[in-house]
């Protein structure tokens, strides 16, 4: 019976093109086509909300949470000596918002999302139809496929474990690298110091050349020269804001 | 080989009575003693923090991914028509510091903790000690078998759902109720309104009798009397105030 569908799916299937679509993105024609359709629909496009069935935020739902335990497998395998610490940090560069809208888009996703949506595609929707996917191989293959699924097609393809371990978070020593590049000047100056909720809190500015470029408060000094390098590391168009959910 | 293992695990192993525990928890007897044993090793009595596998912290990472994961689908197949925030939120009542600390007294782990633990048992030991059990049943059966595990012996057991649906986190009307019964006038007070990194925030009194009993700050004013009529539960001793990671 599932021969004859998957058969039946591929050749004759008014949806050919978005089954051979699926087959190269998730190496399998899947039995349930409707889930994998859900997958891409975003809610904007579904024409009453109240549906909670119609678009994909409920595969995002179970997606994010598969994908956030086979990458914490996938660590915990691959780091036998890395503490609780390094493998929290480890796991939400890798499934944090903006790596899975970056993961969405070599994908392709694009493609598949533009046909089941009317509205514009933003990035974040990139990222969300990455989990929904993944929501919807769970449905359709079980753990252990979409296990395999997303180290292949996903980790392997997409995410460089090592570059991310040497990835540095470190605003300060980026903003303070790229002045000495561009031959600026760069110092931090304490602009407040305030109670907050009975705890002391900073506000600090980045001064670049003379130039106050960015401002930012923290509940200690060091956490607010960071926030306050990123926002300039923006201003300055040095690096592009973080996009979060819309 | 693992049958024999077994047997002698069972009657032979110097950790038998360990072993009829597990037995009682979990529903098998496991081939690897050493990871259950590690399950209930608290980080403050291994002697040197810098092996990471001494302690159960690296199993409480595997296992609260997993954990989340198996109460998401076992939500996401119960509801059917509801919404991503619908199971997002029940989803956070279930797994949330505190319900696993209960979870995790209830299941008796105390008993097996203050056995691998010379350091005196706090509640928040209890509930990453239910995640690092779930964790090392995931190591030693698979995704399956965990499910089942979790569901059967934790769920069912320990976690009642349907209350959990209509459980009502409104601080502010429990505390109206509270005042009612008790005879007492409730009133709240907006102290101050100030900005706030650009934002209006507002702190608000919780007025009992004419007494302030407590007293919040947030974003909105709705929000304020929500914390300060849950700081005021706490003061007054109507409810245990939530107890975090230690």
């Amino acid at each position: 019976m599932s021969i004859i569908r998957k058969t039946y799916n591929y050749f004759y299937s008014p949806d050919r093109v978005f089954v051979r679509r699926l087959l190269n993105l998730v190496g399998f024609i899947p039995v349930n086509l409707q889930i994998f359709k859900l997958a891409f629909a975003h809610k904007s496009s579904t024409s009453d909300k109240a549906y909670a069935m119609q678009n994909n935020e409920r595969l995002e739902f179970l997606g994010d949470a598969i994908l956030g335990t086979i990458v914490a497998e996938y660590l915990f395998q691959k780091y036998p000596s890395e503490n609780e610490g390094f493998l929290t940090k480890m796991r939400s560069k890798i499934v944090k918002r903006k790596s899975l809208n970056k993961i969405g888009e070599k994908m392709g996703l694009d493609l598949l999302l533009s046909e089941y949506n009317q509205t514009r595609l933003s990035k974040s929707m990139l990222g969300n139809a990455v989990e929904a996917l993944v929501g919807a191989v769970y449905l359709e293959k079980g753990y252990k496929p979409t296990k395999k699924f997303v180290i292949k097609k996903i980790l392997r393809n997409y995410v460089d474990v090592h570059e991310l371990e040497n990835y540095d978070d470190n605003y300060k020593s980026q903003l303070l690298e790229w002045c000495q590049k561009h031959g600026q000047t760069i110092s931090y100056k304490l602009l407040a110091r305030y109670k907050f909720e009975k705890r002391d809190r900073f506000k600090v500015a980045v001064i670049i050349d003379g130039k106050k470029v960015a401002v930012a408060d923290d509940f200690n000094k060091k956490s607010a020269e960071q926030t306050a390098s990123e926002k300039a590391m923006h201003t300055l168009g040095i690096m592009e804001p973080e996009i979060e959910q819309d």
